[in-house]
């Protein structure tokens, strides 16, 4: 018998399938990549968790974002009793949420005025977003990455900017609901910062820019890419911390699927700049992962079509004619 | 207390979450599309089905598809053995699969040869459609709607060209997966049959050139809209059937919901005659109504969140800013 390279057993598993060949476009794709990164012809169903990387900023004393700060802990505390979209989400497609506190109530510096943190304490959670990711491989098969954090489209705005040159009238987007000359306001204070912080280094262009919850997501993509955890990315916050990832390591998305097209203004650049195309575009922009947990559904629902279908020898239906 | 409508009372649940407004985008729309529908500010969870309108086509014998004809009975009986991709999409989201055979291994007519059926076989499956309807809206809340039938692509693009004036090449497309030279001769025999049956009356089109399952899914699509039963459309075929109820009803498509874009080369602009926007676009062309269940899937989950999350007072958390 010839030797048959994974990526091969999986194609012609996919072929065998009652259906014509490709005609469930992204579906087979999905499942052929989760198998690809699982290292199996036919892996288990995965075990699902939705990790929410949750912290305050700085940057919010500025006046850039619709609510205030006091709503991250708010939130924190909803999903913590379940009353989140999030949590919705996680109850119907059976996804346990893990709830991780990057600095909740104790924000950033406003990195208008100073760097949002020190280069060591970048440091420290790109650590910690790693030991992360090395728990939650014990635990998960595939891992949502979603976040909760007012003031946090601010922080992701600069980072693409610093990260790609993009003017911050390309970046800054309405986030959670400012209007016009709020959005100006934003991307005001998002040039101020980009002409403090000059630094280019992405570790440099973290700590000056970024958030407790996006460093630490920054480390837990980084070694989820290492330890071949399939890790979900959600909108524009956890694509920020993908591009911070990317631009440390160019393997570093490599077990990285990407759910949504945000309805966040720079969501698109951010996109573009991470060479992503995901699978859905329904106009969201909530975060929390809300969209990662509907592609992790949409994953799981690509893998079980790939493993229960008939075969056409099983189903005994005539193959595609010459 | 001032008088409220049901929109402005579903509206005001929709702002009431713990969300910035607008912020689920299409799980927001969806939610209150289903929510009018049902004439309730929160309805219960949908029983959901999935009709799967099976036939055969005397087309095929001018050479069309890619599969025998003898594949449609061969799929019909692994619909019933639950080895099919609907099968496994059904069981995953809980949906009921009913198959109704409208003309397997009975085909209709060679349209390019003669009208597919009679005017009076066209109405007598519109009146077989309209009885499904009513008994599915006895036992759903929610109705998917699926097929299956070799050559169908043939009659819908078909069906396509006379109800819109476009020409074969803009509607024909690879099927189940013709090639280039398969193409051109299949717009070929649509453009003769288009040219043998020039009447252009929708119930005249749908006999001289419709399929048994798509007249019977007309039917079904009618009466949906008139008992207010939401159905869910699935790819080209079943746009097809839609746009030919369009055709014979202004109101037809009141309570109809569109999954997806699919692949076959001429739904985008089935979807244009209808002015449908799909909220998927994964890339598709299986029909079976696997992208009516992925859209059924979604509208449960868009009322999950709607009807489960909990709203800012219940939360404790501060609504925006002003």
């Amino acid at each position: 018998m010839e030797a048959v390279s994974l990526s091969e057993a999986i194609e012609q598993r996919l072929n065998s399938l009652t259906k014509p060949p490709g005609s469930l476009g992204e579906l087979e794709r999905l499942a052929a990549r989760y198998c690809l990164i699982a290292c199996q012809v036919q892996p288990p169903l995965p075990r699902k968790g939705m990790y929410l990387f949750c912290a305050d900023h700085g940057v919010v004393a500025e006046g850039v974002s619709a609510y205030p700060s006091a709503v991250t802990a708010q939130m924190v505390a909803n999903f913590e009793r379940g009353g989140a979209a999030v949590n919705v989400l996680c109850r119907q497609f059976q996804i346990e949420p893990v709830i991780v506190d990057c600095g909740v109530g104790q924000p950033t510096a406003n990195f208008a005025l100073e760097p949002a943190m020190t280069l060591e304490k970048a440091r420290e959670l790109l650590k910690k977003g790693r030991m992360l990711a090395h728990s939650a491989k014990q635990r998960f098969d595939l891992v949502g990455l979603g976040e909760m954090g007012i003031g946090n489209t601010t922080s992701a705005a600069a980072l693409l900017s610093a990260l790609t040159g993009a003017d911050a009238a390309l970046t800054v987007g309405a986030g959670t609901g400012l209007d016009d000359a709020g959005m100006q306001h934003k991307a005001a204070v998002v040039r101020r910062a980009l002409a403090l912080h000059p630094d280019r280094d992405p570790l440099a262009v973290l700590a000056a820019l970024g958030g407790f919850e996006i460093g630490t997501m920054t480390g837990f993509i980084l070694a989820a890419a290492e330890i071949g955890l399939p890790v979900v990315v959600d909108g524009f916050i956890t694509s920020a911390a993908s591009l911070v990832a990317l631009r440390l390591n160019p393997k570093a998305l490599d077990t990285a699927f990407f759910s949504h097209r945000s309805a966040e203004k720079g969501h698109a650049r951010m996109l573009e700049a991470l060479g992503a195309t995901p699978a859905l575009d329904l106009g969201m922009r909530l975060g929390e992962g809300s969209g990662a947990a509907l592609m992790i559904n949409l994953i799981e629902t690509s893998l079980r079509v790939y493993l229960e279908m008939a075969t056409f020898a099983e189903a005994g239906v005539a193959e595609k004619l010459n």
